[in-house]
């Protein structure tokens, strides 16, 4: 994580929210870059605590200090990412963007077109409604030359990423039909960030599962306008999120109805078709991922099975849900914005 | 464990495959059931070797040794457990029958009445097939008459037995349409039974998920088999078994697109017509199931939840593999069998 | 867990506590006891839900509710449960005594002799110090015909219990020398009790271990005074303790230069002589115990190793921290003290 | 993982046991490392197969196969890993050091000086009992000069490396006196090797701990020899090794009686006099380690706790078993050997 060798004008970059799970990733990533400098880290909790302090992993490799945010503390920054719970990403990203920072955010307050979603399932409303739309979703594999060409980046939910890629290539081919898409998806306990809980204690979490948020998880929307926007037309989808006993990870399973007929040869040359190029997108043909293989990576795993019998089509897919699924993927946004190699700082 | 208080002519039981988890889980339960004795445990490879010194934890318990399997040593028992691979149990339950021993068979050799079926799911040719369509396939909630006139049971599988007790009530009232049935369950380790394989080794489960048998599950005709019963004619469904890093249970999620409208009473209406007096059923209304809340217990649970939006119903039902999945049924089908209130050593 | 049958004149009990870890156990357990009724389950920060709505696992086994704790509740009852966090238990039990109630308290509150022993490791003055002296230190292994005789028993301890029990014999028997005695447990999380907490969460806890209250850990007196008691002296004790990745159980292991020459024959003789009758206490000579063979029993597993090379012994026991560490042990002493069988509803 | 930068004429390696978890990790590191080039991976039961086929986490990232080991193959290599199992490289080292290729050797053949003890712990006769004595032991924050002069290098066992470190400074000091020392180590499961076996399964590990090999345990006599040498005589150790449900990861806990009066300053002291450069020693002072903030590190956590009361010092080390305590290791040992800054690939 020591840079041995850095670059003579690194670019300059903030985290605010850097004591979270996905902003200690952050942190980890950007500190390892090579063109990358972490200017600040801020965190309104744990100011002036040492970031080794709090995860004392980073003892030896990082002196960093929490910071209360201040904007003019960010004056010096080329980027700023906002590790930020929902809701107040929204508070901060209005001044960031007229200070003409590039903002890179990982919460869900920028990622839905239709304010009413954001209202009914965020449960909220939204304090900066003039920036919705200004924002680029980011998914790197799907939109690089918008994303290269971004000044605000609306970086994508853990389970929409683990989603959209699969689905996307389908939706934009006219594979996905009418019927409903079922889509179970397990997911780590990261994914509820870091937080005081009975309900995630490991007394609780251990040796069981279960299904939570069911019909109103806030990834629903978010997963539902990105694949309407591929498939030119309004996609049904059935999203059904569980919490799992393992840290981190994201396993999706999708069962789809094609809306034209399907084969083995198709599907994987529709694949290649949009990922032959993208190093971080794994196609598995018909084998099967599993999550272990992912973890620690930025990688997404895709493998799928046809059933002449049923007619359908399931794909599988799984992703590091602290990495492809929030602070990889925006690591990898920021090489695009900036005209790095995609992997920079990744592999 | 041990019985301060037992019957004066207990039923006399034995089972093979002992050794085994689920045989391990019928030798603790029979042990402590109020009117049975255990008179054998029969495994072939652990043959001279005592009970609890494979399973330590029955040490101060039982001081019973394995054996090599003889129906002459069976010549006194009234009830006996195939807790065999599927496979081995075809091989020895018609000198049972024969003898006019009451069997009940936990493996799949006659749990399917398509004999193609069995020889493409389970890969091998049955070798007792006159024996076909002479078991009763024994889910106690469903069909109680039948298994108590029964000599012959067929223990139905682990993930069907988590997906028949939801959605059979549903297919017999006419609410499974012709669009097809998503089922994604979720299982232990202990559903692969006790082996040795690196794939099942804690290094390689832990902190992981993966689909499996994707499309070839030995379980899916049986499921078909089942619910086609119940719905009157042929039910379509998508099958997909993970392998999650627990030791027991099953959770299942089921993603159905009725047939005609459904609402949250006649739901609730249809499964406490079906399940209002079934001490094992525990109707969680629009409540999520956990698994943790059913381990080392013979309850399944079942909640759910309708999507007006979607028209769709999710159903979620666990289970443990080794007490409803498969041993604490058996004992209950045992209970019915003999005329024992249904719960008698399994509360 | 539902009584098929019930006595006549049960007894009847009642729970402070009962939403924590212990507290539910010990719900479960007197449910489940033949002679016993549960008649109150008091519990401060859930009065008024369904012990089945805190613990699904109960949901068609107890319809009971918690209350807010009055002794005028009490008036009816036999024995009182107190499981509540040490601190609390001092406030309640001088009433609950003076009403000539049985009182058995899973808390730290009157298990230690000494007074400054309490303040200096429970960083809190003792309210009730007349009643220090009161209470019987209950091991019924080691104490029966006084807790036979109590009416008040400070239930010992879950590490204390691991470590006292495999101790006790050779320190009555002058086995434990001068030399310090090296003893390192490791427990599960439960141990902690039911709690909020980002230390405790599944994401911190999983894949991990760590040593924790080195030197300062509130058993560390506990200890001392009752090894100290059977060996007639001072015992000078190194006691770390160890948070684990598995949600029940402790696993201690000892190790100990002798005072005097100890041998195989010798050390399996004093264990007979001590531990022969007990029926929890399973004595695995110079094989190792497993913490896996007791969780959800009332077992304690005790193996050994001398070395002849070291001149050392080396003892290993495992407990389910919430049984024979706290529940299952205070319905044991329960039991001894209304004179049913040790054994009842435990096995 | 792949290299966006190579050096012009790298360091050519092979590993022999490319298959195993060590094999495995040195593959990730060495195709990591700036300056090598990895010219083989040899791998005598998975000859054929691609590293990223059993290992699909290496799928994008190596397209290496595994082949059957040929010294031929190794003709143009520069640096030979052994990461076979002990027995395995004592067969292969004469000839790869007669071909003047440098050696490091990660299993246990080659670093105990008495052939007795090999004989004695590994079971069985030692087929290259001339090479005995001509590896160096190689700690590298010990060794260093030894190491950077050295063709043939007993990379030291995982156990052996977490009490090494931490007690080495304090032998050297004369801090250790007469009085046995009482280490007990706690090992994650990837510890054993990738095995078939059904003890080490999920199911039969998980939930649970258990001392394992007590008294004769192949690390012994490894300890007590390099202890000894620190010492300048011989040193009396109880090493009680456990299994833990964790993948990766070694946690040791040492209870020492110091042979003269310690202090916090002092132990300070001395572990800063010995490791203030040690780029991969992290000292605590008298923090507690835990394990999670090693894992996937190559750095050892030390802490400590002193007694007044009991006169002991109690030290905590946790290290990645796979990494500091094998293939990571191994990797700075080369560093050293070959001249690279001792970090080059494991930051």
């Amino acid at each position: 994580m020591q840079k041995l060798i850095t670059s003579d004008a690194p670019l300059k970059a903030a985290i605010l929210g850097a004591s979270g799970y996905s902003g200690a990733e952050l942190a980890r990533l950007l500190s390892a870059h090579p063109a990358v400098a972490v200017e600040k880290i801020f965190a309104a909790t744990h100011a002036g605590e040492r970031l080794a302090s709090l995860y004392p992993r980073f003892r030896g490799l990082s002196s960093a200090f929490f910071e209360p945010y201040d904007i003019v503390a960010c004056s010096d920054c080329d980027v700023v990412f906002l590790a930020l719970p929902s809701g107040e990403a929204m508070k901060i990203a209005p001044e960031l963007l007229a200070a003409e920072k590039k903002v890179i955010d990982l919460s869900g307050d920028f990622r839905l077109q239709n304010i009413n979603d954001y209202t009914r399932f965020y449960g909220r409303t939204h304090t900066a409604p003039d920036l919705i739309g200004c924002s680029i979703y980011g998914v790197p594999e799907l939109s690089a030359p918008s994303i290269s060409a971004a000044g605000f980046i609306a970086n994508p939910g853990c389970y929409p990423t683990s989603i959209i890629l699969p689905l996307a290539p389908l939706a934009a081919e006219g594979f996905l039909g009418d019927a409903q898409i079922v889509i179970n998806s397990l997911s780590g306990v990261t994914g509820a960030g870091r937080k005081s809980s009975a309900e995630l204690s490991f007394a609780e979490v251990d040796g069981s599962v279960k299904a939570y948020r069911v019909g109103n998880h806030q990834h629903i929307p978010e997963i539902r306008q990105e694949l309407s926007r591929y498939a030119g037309g309004d996609v049904t989808i059935s999203f059904t999120p569980h919490l799992l006993p393992v840290a981190r990870g994201i396993y999706t399973t999708i069962t789809a109805l094609p809306g034209k007929k399907i084969t083995e040869e198709s599907i994987a040359e529709i694949y290649q078709a949009y990922y032959a190029d993208a190093p971080f997108v794994r196609l598995l043909g018909n084998a099967i991922p599993e999550m272990k293989h992912v973890i620690h990576t930025n990688f997404i795993d895709i493998g799928w099975h046809i059933s002449d019998a049923a007619n359908t089509v399931t794909i599988f897919s799984t992703i590091d849900n602290l990495l492809k699924g929030a602070a990889g993927q925006a690591v990898q946004n920021m090489n695009l914005m900036f005209g790095f190699d995609e992997r920079t700082g990744l592999l």
